[in-house]
């Protein structure tokens, strides 16, 4: 079979982008290594343009169609990062971006991509509901379809993260991803596979979603699920060439639980001073478990996002009693 | 008068803390610009080691002991940033650290503190019960004093941040600090007066803690007032040190809202992923303002720190409802 996605197409993937998309910083935290007894090098996504990796796979998309596509834009539908990735994609490179968002998507990121001037279409928040009113804005609009992961060109755009990584911090021994549609791991593999090829790959995932777990355990991708998590990202199943990427290349699952999360998120956000959602904590968890999986390794992380609803916080904070001194 | 600290101090500063201190990066973000109307260099003290500039001035008092000053340690009061700063400086110069802090202190900060080696004594919550224990643990144990913002070697030490903003950053039209005891505001006059002498250096302080801006108004220093204000680094009165330094070199204090305070937080998470304490929000809220004080400049802004209480946020997300897909 030939594979869906290559090296080569990771390489032209990282000079599509490079005009527009930012290279991350990597960085390191000598209290993170100790917390870890590891030393780690985190790829900071949170940082990315729309403030997570997936603007790099929905820029290499857009950057890939062919000159008749481009009038008539792209479509997609999604009520997380890869709305706003493909839209800021869209727009930089000036063509029209349809959203297609579920009615109870969060004000905050129905916002911001409009801010980026996507066209947004609501949707009923059902799996079918979407579907329909995604597949009518396609057929009205003769748009070209971004699968938020399972797109071969948005694989290709997501490995460009961990090639930087290892550009940056060099081969290491190890390198954690989180897992939820697999994009952004079947990038990984195929980048670290070559870049770094004596590497465990191992893709970290939510025990309340653990469906890429059970599919590769069964050999049968796995897509009636209720995912039961606070890592938004991690919430889809595989698709069908994410999950042919995985079954041939990643080393390992992990699954990490909802306190696991919660403990890793707060872990970097009061060491390192830097804003990461639960989806990018996931790959974080495993460091802190006792049995340290990584102990004394090289470890390179992807922190895949940094988009948090802040409102309760900022709600407390307002409210709190300010105390004299 | 002969001024209490000099460019030479800082360059002496600079020299000392290098082999321990971050130099933290300087990070921008186009967002940041567009909503400010400016071009804006923030230097990433929340990054610095302890999480504060605090770090820098304690790490150069400790640098500066007398060798027979070493054996007897330092000591200080402080329930916030300075105790941690002055805890680590002095682990790492293998002294011992005797830090008083009020019994009212979050027990995060003690915890932190207590795991760089100090000896903790705790003093009742009031101004004279913080002296007076002080004043004990000094005599008693002959330690030296290192002052959180009036002791020069901590001036000095604060004014490398500055420094080596316009290192990286080149020179600024405007420069904004918080103002609170006014170490780091004094420290980055200092600095700015010789690298960078046509930029407006300018106070930024709670208006719920104006004592600055009054005492230079009155033109006497102001210390009885009670502050209310969410900046708890912003909360105590100038030193006879800063409060000469300011008269001397500052060009201007804005005072800021707490509700400015928090729009300026919560901008700077949610654009720049990045953790900032309130302190630090106070020196970036002024660009906020539609009668852009910035507008079309280059400005350097210190974000003097990270340290938060994060439990609020992590408590409402562990009890919040987790949605199914």
């Amino acid at each position: 079979m030939t594979p869906a996605v290559t090296w080569d197409d990771v390489c032209a993937a990282r000079e599509r982008i490079a005009p527009y998309a930012h290279r991350t910083p990597v960085l390191t935290s000598s209290a993170v290594d100790r917390l870890c007894r590891a030393r780690v090098a985190f790829k900071c996504e949170n940082f990315q343009k729309t403030g997570s990796f997936k603007f790099r796979g929905a820029l290499n998309a857009v950057s890939s169609l062919a000159e008749e596509e481009r009038a008539r834009g792209v479509y997609a539908h999604s009520s997380g990062n890869h709305a706003q990735a493909l839209a800021l994609a869209a727009e930089v490179h000036g063509i029209p971006a349809h959203i297609v968002m579920p009615e109870d998507s969060s004000p905050t990121k129905v916002e911001a991509t409009r801010d980026y001037g996507a066209h947004i279409t609501f949707c009923p928040a059902t799996h079918s509901g979407r579907w329909e009113v995604a597949e009518r804005v396609g057929r009205e609009t003769g748009a070209a379809f971004v699968h938020p992961h399972d797109d071969p060109r948005v694989i290709a755009g997501q490995g460009t993260a961990v090639a930087e990584l290892i550009d940056d911090a060099g081969v290491p021994d190890m390198i954690l991803a989180p897992v939820g549609g697999g994009g952004l791991l079947s990038g990984t593999l195929i980048a670290a596979k070559r870049l770094a090829p004596h590497a465990l790959v191992i893709g970290c995932e939510p025990a309340g979603a653990d469906d890429a777990y059970r599919s590769l355990q069964e050999g049968r991708r796995i897509t009636d699920f209720t995912p039961h998590t606070i890592a938004d990202g991690l919430r889809t199943p595989l698709g069908e060439n994410t999950f042919a990427i995985l079954r041939e290349c990643v080393d390992r699952i992990l699954l990490v639980s909802e306190t696991e999360i919660l403990d890793a998120m707060r872990m970097i956000w009061e060491r390192m001073k830097i804003v990461i959602e639960p989806s990018s904590a996931v790959a974080v968890a495993p460091l802190l478990r006792g049995n340290a999986v990584a102990e004394g390794k090289r470890v390179g992380v992807i922190l895949s996002g940094g988009n948090v609803d802040l409102s309760r916080f900022f709600a407390a904070l307002e409210g709190r009693h300010v105390p004299s001194v």
